[in-house]
């Protein structure tokens, strides 16, 4: 897939280039930033196939909203689950975890992320390459 | 337009028909309703051509998060803001205000919404046939 295929799932800007706690290309446009009504900045994560990030944990958790293409998401511990397009979802605080693109598509989900987040080792290819 | 011109916004299923404090057809579909990691449940607006919700007000706000179409919202003594895919709206609480169609679009938005919500009267065809 090439970025143009994105036209139908990129409902928001790009925004800038993730150049830390990834590999590969993604994408991160803060779209909320507030303190209220939520004190949780909101932001547009663009993957590009093969790219994810590190394995991390988040102080009080965070959600994802999936509005284009397919990626993971896998918890330690844990089975990877494929994501689609309108899956959410719910993650734990200090849950060991990472997301990102499959290997062949492109991934976008909005996270609304409140509290710190504990970046951890990436996950490196021999791992990602057994999905 | 048709229910099919929404198949690039229709990010989330339509979920049910709103049957109360709206005008015209607007669907619904909550898409997160937990407590944590964030105490918001987020629900996934459809609006038809030319509904839209009464006006009302949010005890703490709201944050829309606009993925298709095109829409109005208004506060109460201000201008109506036309609202178009990828729009962010941060709603103050106590705001008294309302949200829908243009009179020719689908319209879609992600709602979260923590607190409660005031409900008061419609936006009457006179009011909404002058935007």
């Amino acid at each position: 897939m090439t970025k143009e295929d994105l036209s139908n799932s990129t409902i928001f800007e790009l925004g800038n280039k993730v150049e830390e706690n990834f590999i590969g290309d993604a994408y991160l446009n803060m779209i909320y930033m507030d303190k209220e009504p939520i004190d949780a900045p909101i932001g547009n994560v663009t993957f590009a196939p093969g790219s994810r990030n590190n394995w991390h944990s988040h102080q009080i958790g965070q959600v994802l909203l999936v509005t284009g293409g397919e990626g993971w998401y896998q918890e330690e511990g844990k089975a990877a689950q494929l994501l689609k397009k309108g899956d959410v979802v719910n993650i734990p605080a200090n849950v060991k975890h990472w997301h990102g693109a499959t290997m062949d598509s492109w991934f976008v989900h909005l996270a609304i992320s409140p509290g710190q987040t504990e970046w951890l080792e990436p996950v490196d290819d021999a791992w990602y390459s057994k999905l």
